[in-house]
Parts: structure tokens; sequence; C-alpha cells
């Protein structure tokens, strides 16, 4: 009923903001270049809501995608690429079994490596496949687009931008090793913002601040390799010499899947608009079968279980200690699995092979939400109150359930080593302990409580770029500096010539003086000492 | 026509908004410290909104105000000081005339110092009555006020709050000496930003940089001499050693009233709210008064002049040569003066006490707008789209007059050096030349295009602090750090001992050996000489 009463009002802010912008936005031309996977799906909700509004979306990606389909709200020009689906899908399946498997940190540390290579040797091999794709890209040229809205984790739609001289519109959870700060130009303490896979906070000892500035350094030299051909291929097509920081600061407008109620609080620039929460806006109504699984669940209610859109299946040992834990709490547990069903399942669990994450989470008889910390999930369990027990896998999943774990909302597990009596016990402790349903539902009451939805500020800024063609006002001038410009080095050094000038010549000076001084009162006295001789 | 198009949108966000917050904001109360003159009537819009939003605000004041008056969406609460009325009244006198005396550079650079200081040590008495006035702060603690709204540029609105334990919105221009960015946490390189005075832009040369570095050396000095008898104040009250930054840090949103269509674009802070413009939202009817004079301009329009809520008369011979100038263009000029009329007085030129400058810049008819540049006069010449020649006297209108300049939206002059033959050609210039028109729509355009007003934000993010009891979310953790460990200066020390050791011990090591080898070399080769012996 709250829900009702809160949301009609926001549907007549919206209704206002098409309306202001009726005046002044005509229908626009959009390039879009999405990443695929989660990325994708809340970067649609964009792309749909500019559709509703009278823009076309051209959506270009390669023929080999999991989740980038045709869709009424936009045009999808795939573009026929040289990886084979079977490497493709081995990839990928590669990909999400390594993760479960337990190796020493080392190895680990160096499969991460060669999982990330060889998933950026197949996203290079794309973006070339699109770049010498000549019949599409001169059908992209001559279409005149007014913006390109692109995910600068893999800079392939940033050089294309670059390419077709358009104003762009990044929309990211994040660029790896600090590139997005640095392409932004924004300042960066390492002294109080955690870096990638530390697992710190923002309250940092001694030696976490010490870890945090150690772990930047293998991750800019892994950053370098990963990006390091995209840079040759921008070079080579740009017809100048560039660095990852000149292809991404192309960016007009950063749209920042961020939000300070989970995020940490740290410095920002005028272009990065905070959209944190833009995927889990709108909750629709539950399927029958949904309806059906949440009222058979009784006063206990239930559990949500996913490991989000890459991961539907998991090695079978792992999957058997996982269903053992789920049969020891009263609630249903609704698990997204496609793999085989592991012998031990108990009654209470439900395995489907799809689920509506963020209709399940916002049902009131949702008690705990079994995630892999990806942000879209955790957004989820935010933006709708639900405790969480976190399994984080890779990427920044370490990080994002270290701070819903810090705030008092979520307990951690490793995906690991844990125990099915770990999961049980993490699963008893949010759903029984009320500290962490009264915290989730504070942060949840903060994040909620804004001036305009992140939806519609994530559409109001891409219009904008389209209607202005880009943001320039928005652009700082360190862009123009070098690094010691930017830090007032060559200042400071010819200030401090001046000085060292000033007081070399002062105490040459003195030195001087005193010789012309003390040495005739020197010759004074010795005068008359060689008198007496 | 077109704006009354616009307008009803803004109308529709506003009354959708109201009702969004319907739901969980009730009428709260919020206590109001202004700092006097043009600060207080942008700020008057937000206490006026708050009210319509069905919250009861208390405005406190000393006796002795030129603009804080009773009003019907507030109660106000004045309080007795000691500071004399005929003072008070010599101190704004000779401030205004100060302005126009042309005397050598340092001598002004001291008559400012010791302004100020007389207007520093005027607010700190009016501190000092109120603090000690037990009955009104008996009253005030017991009312049990949800936030307070000050302006921090005077910190007694800052002091009040800590002292009554009530989170704090801040309503600013900015703070000197880089006070508000100091106490926000937010990084301020001097290499792209300009400080204060210096009439730098954010693209400087090399000397410009060093200017900037060395304009702020002598200005920390001035406000340390300015803030720190408020600094004792808050030390003596709160019982504790505090310093300005511990004062000001305390506020929970920083309203800035700052746009970067006028402002440079620089790092900010997630608690930094952009509000820049809020003054000229609402473009009111001109009265019959008006209405009148601007019909009857005909075809070449009127100029609107206004030095600002402080300046309404100047020296005769300065008024002689402006009037002088006005004379020389077709347009009629409304001029606010409220000092004995010039007897070269032209017939274009109308002189009036006060003048509605927000309504008359919106006017169609409205071809330039001479204005003493400060910030709120720069914001409704930026709304309106007017092209300004502009008078800067004293404080940030140097910079906001260059600001403009630098983006090709009006023309600056030395109000002491300026003969009548500049004014009239600068008039001319803007009136005549379309660049500066142009840039001015194209910059009035961007400033208004924004997904919500300035007093809606301002408002919400009052009604927000009031509401959580302030936005601990927002507050970086960089507060808890000091200087050398926010610049990570012991990490980096600790980094550095540990690879001199390392090298060290390296270098000892292979020393050793070498002695080790060489020197078994060294004897086994001696030893056969002393055998040949």
């Amino acid at each position: 009923m709250a829900r009702e009463l809160r949301s009609w009002p926001w549907a007549l802010v919206r209704l206002a903001l098409y309306a202001a912008c009726l005046g002044f936005v005509q229908g626009g031309k959009l390039l879009v270049f999405p990443v695929d996977g989660s990325h994708w799906l809340s970067m649609r909700e964009v792309v749909q809501e500019l559709s509703l509004r009278g823009h076309e979306s051209t959506v270009v990606a390669p023929e080999l995608s999991l989740h980038i389909r045709e869709g009424r709200h936009y045009t999808l020009k795939t573009f026929p690429v040289m990886f084979s689906k079977d490497l493709f899908k081995d990839l990928m399946h590669t990909n999400i079994h390594k993760v479960f498997e337990p190796e020493p940190f080392l190895k680990r540390f160096f499969n991460s490596i060669s999982l990330m290579k060889n998933a950026s040797y197949m996203h290079l091999g794309f973006c070339r496949d699109l770049i010498y794709n000549k019949e599409l890209m001169k059908s992209l040229e001559e279409t005149h687009y007014d913006a390109v809205l692109t995910d600068p984790v893999i800079p392939c739609g940033a050089i294309l931008a670059q390419y077709l001289s358009l104003p762009t519109v990044y929309f990211l959870r994040g660029v790896p090793c600090g590139l997005d700060t640095e392409s932004t130009q924004c300042p960066d303490p390492s002294s109080y913002i955690p870096r990638m896979a530390t697992e710190n906070t923002d309250r940092m000892t001694f030696l976490q601040r010490v870890k945090n500035i150690l772990y930047a350094l293998p991750q800019n030299v892994v950053c370098h390799m990963l990006y390091s051909p995209f840079v040759s291929l921008a070079s080579e097509l740009l017809q100048r010499s560039l660095s990852i920081v000149d292809v991404l600061s192309h960016g007009s407008v950063w749209l920042m899947r961020t939000d300070f109620v989970m995020d940490y609080p740290k410095p920002v620039m005028p272009n990065m608009i905070f959209i944190g929460g833009i995927n889990c806006a709108k909750n629709k109504q539950l399927s029958q079968e949904f309806e059906g699984y949440v009222n058979a669940s009784g006063e206990h209610g239930i559990v949500v279980f996913s490991l989000g859109s890459m991961v539907s299946e998991i090695p079978m040992a792992k999957a058997m200690e996982i269903a053992d834990a789920l049969g020891t709490i009263p609630q249903t547990v609704l698990w997204r699995y496609t793999g085989k069903p592991p012998s031990n399942l108990a009654k209470n669990t439900k395995l489907v092979k799809w689920l509506p994450q963020n209709d399940l989470l916002g049902h009131p008889k949702t008690r705990a939400f079994i995630t892999h910390a990806g942000s879209h999930g955790i957004y989820e369990g935010l933006c709708n109150g639900v405790p969480m027990v976190l399994m984080p896998l890779f990427g920044d999943q370490m990080d994002n359930a270290k701070r819903m774990e810090s705030r008092g909302a979520g307990v951690t597990l490793n995906v690991l080593e844990m125990t099915s009596a770990d999961l049980s016990k993490a699963l008893k402790t949010v759903i029984n302990d009320k500290s962490y349903k009264e915290n989730i539902m504070r942060l949840s009451a903060l994040h909620k409580d804004r001036p305009i939805s992140p939806l519609d500020l994530a559409v109001f800024w891409v219009e904008f770029v389209m209607r202005n063609k880009g943001a320039p006002h928005l652009r700082p001038a360190a862009h123009d500096l070098n690094w010691f410009q930017y830090h007032s080095l060559d200042v400071i050094a010819f200030l401090l010539a001046i000085v060292l000038t000033v007081v070399f010549i002062a105490v040459k000076s003195y030195m001087f003086c005193c010789q012309k001084c003390f040495g005739k009162k020197g010759k004074a006295k010795k005068a008359p000492k060689s008198k007496s001789h």
C-alpha cells in the first residue's frame, strides 16, 4: 500500500519531466555500443526510456552475445566476428568454473589474469571486426547520430565515438585501476578510497593503507596489458598516438552506477552523474508461478538465491554443500540454477532456470537474498531492503560485499572455503538478527530519498549531451596540464629556486661582509703582532 | 510565449515533488541564521518555499540589519546588540565610499583589510551578543529544531549549530581562502582552479599559476586574522580546542550558489549541491511604473543599471562621469540610485530608488545590464540572457566579472580608472556586437538546462537533512585523517624505508662478498709476492 502511495508522485515527476523536455528536445539519434551481460541489462532500461521519449537508438553488437537481443525500443545491428562460437561458449564456461576451483592465492591471481587476458583478447577481436567492417562503419558514419552511449570498461565504444567525432555518454560501474578517475581528472587519494580487491573500507589502519597502495601496482601492470591492444587499435584508426586516458577522456558525461549509500563518499567531478540503483526502479507484479511459490511459503517467507546473469550452474560438490545448508532453514528458497540438481536438495528449495530477481526481492515475504554481490544484485537488495548473504566470485564483487558487510546489512562468505554450516549460520543470522533488517531498511530509505529517480537522471543527461552536442562546460581545464603542471611542481621548483637564490646571495653577501670586517680586524690584530717581532 | 510554455511543466515537476515528499516529510522546525545583504535575499526564497511545504522556520538575526525583516513565512527573533546603530550605518557608508577612492594598490589592500576587520569585528560582536543572550539561547535549546540553515561565511550560525548539536545545511557562495574546500575535504589544485581576486581563468600561463599560489599566502594570513576570534569564541562556548575547519566541517550538506556555466569545473564532494541561479528562478509581472518605462523606451529598449543591494549611491564625480556615458546611448537607462542626482543626467536616464532587477532583466526589451558583478546579479543576467557591462567593486566580484568576460558575455571595466568614453564604448559593444547576445543566450540555455530547478533542489536537501538528522553517509572518511596521512606520506616514508633498507643490505652484502672474494684473491695475489721476498 505504502509503495503504491509513493509511486504515483514519481510517475507525476516523470510525466512532468517529459513535458519539460518536450519544448526543446526533438527526437534524436543515439548510437549505443553496450557491454554484454548485466551491464547491458541496466543500460537497456535507459535505451527503452529514450525510445518512449521519441529518440531512435541503434544498438551495435557482435553477433556473439549472451544478452544483447532484438528489442522493440531500438534497432539492433550485429556484425560478424571471427571468434568462433564454440570458443566463446568455452570461454564463458571456463571462466565460470575457474572461480570455483580452490587453488593457492598466487595461482588464482595468475589464473584470473589469464582469464581476463582471454576475455580482453575476445573483445579486442570483436572491436577489430567492427572497425574493419567497412560497410557497417560507412552506414554509422552516414547516419549522423547525435551521441554515443557506451560502457567504457571495454573501450571499443569510446574508440568508435572518437572516430565518428560524436559526443559520448559513458554508462558504467567503473573502469579498473582507477582509469575512470584518471580520465575524468578526478582526485583519488589512496588514504581513504579503497582500491579494487583490497576489501578495505574507507577507514583503514596503517597497514591497510600500505596494502591499498601496494595492490595498485600489479593492477596497473595488468591494466596496461589489457588495455594497450585497444590503445594500439585506436592509434591505428585515428592516425595519432594515444594513451588509454586519451581514449576515455573523450566522454562528455559519465553516468556512474554508484550511490553513496553503498559506496564510500569521495571526490567527484561535475560531469559524473550518480545513478546507482537505476536497475531496480520498477517493481512489477509477480507471474502466477512465482506468486504461487511465495504464497505457499507460509509465515516463514522466502529466500532468493542467484549468482548473477553469468553464473547459473556450479560444480556439483559445491552445489551439494549449498543445498545441504539451504535445507536447514524454514524459509522456501528460490534458487536460480540451470545445472544438474544436487541429489540432497531439500523440499524447501525450488530450482528455477530464471527468476524475476528485483520483483521477488520487492515482495514483503522475502527474508534474505543470497547473492554473488554483483553491483546490480546489491542495488536490488538495497532498493528492496533485503538483508544479504554475500558470496563474491570475481571483479568488484569482493569490494561490494565488504561495503554491505561494513554497514551491517549482510554477511560475507568465501565461496571456496565456506562449509555447509557456515552458509546455514549466515542465513539464520541475517534472517533472525533484527539488526540486519533494520540496517538494510535504513540504507534503503536513504538510497531512495533523492530528488529525482536515477533512470530519469540518466535519460536527462543523455538527452542533454544529444541536444547540446556534448558538455564542454563541464570539462575541467586539468585535461590540458601534464602531471607536473597539475601538481604545480614547476611553480614550486621556480619559487624554490628564487628562495634558494635569495638565500645564497644573502649568505654570500654576509660572508663577504664578514670577510671584509673580520678580515680587516684579523689583519689589524695580526699587524701589531708582526710589529712586536 | 515560449516562457509560459516552458514554465508549466516546471510547476508540474514541483507539484509532483511536493506530493512525493508528502508521504515522509512532516512539518519540521528549522532554525535559520542568515548573513545580511543579498546573501539573505536568496536564502529567504528557500525559507519561503519550506513554509509552503509545511515547515516552521525561526530566523534569528541581530536587531541591526539591512534586509532581514519580519516576513509571513517565518518567525523573526531579533536579539539586542551592543554595537551602536550610528556606528553600523557609518561602517556601511564608509565601506561603500572607500571602494570608489582611487589609491595605490598597497594602500587599497590595507584599506580592504581594515574594512574587513571592522566588519568581522561587528559580526563577532553580534555573535557574542547572541551566544551570551541566555534567554534566547535557552528558548532555542528548548524548541528542539530539526536542523540549522546558515551561511558559513560568517561562522556564527555554524557555532550555534554545534552548540545545539543540530545537523546543519550551509547555503553559500563560498568561504574565503578555500576554507569551504578545506572543510569539505574537497581537493582544490591551484594549477587550474583560480584563487580569489587573481582574476585568473581556469587556463593559466606559468606566471599566472605562480600568481595563483602567491596570492593565496597573504589571503591565508588575512583569513586567520578574521576567523580566529570566532574560533576562540567557539572553543570558549564548546569547551574544547577547535580550528575554523573543525567549526565549518560540521555541515551536513553544502548548498553552493555555483553553476558550472558560470564557474569553472573542478573537483567537488558528494555533499556539495549546486544551486547557482536559485535567485532568478521566478520572473514576475512588472509593476505599472516599470512597465511604463519599458514601453516608452521604443525600439531601442532599456538598459538596467544597479550596483547591488549594498551600493545605492556613489561619489558625485564618478556619478557624473557615468551619467555622461549613459546619455550617449539611445536606450532608456533605469539606474538604481538613491544619492543626489548628477546635474548632467541625460533624458534617457531614469533614477529609481529600487528596481525589480530580475523581472526587468527578463523583459525582452532589455538590451544590457550594468552590474557590479555580485554573484546574484551575474546569475540574473545569465538566467535572462542579458549581455553585461561589469564594474566589480569588492570581494568575489572581480572574479565573477572575469568569468563572464572570458566567456564572451560581457565587458569588464575598472570602476576607478574608467572614463565616460570607456563606459559608453563598453555599452555600445555589448548592445551592438551580436556575439555578446549570442554567447549569453547560449550560456543561459545551458544554465537552465537542468533536471531539477535549483530552488527545488535546495529545498529537497534541507528537508533531507531535517528528516534524516544529517547526512553522515555523505561525510568522507578524510575528516578522520591528518594531513600527512591524507597524502599517504607516512605510507610512502614506510615503503621508502623498506626499499632503502633492502638496498642497504643488498649493497652491504655485495660489498661483503666482494671483500671476501677479492680480499682472498688480493691476499692470494699478495701471498706469492710476500713469499718471493
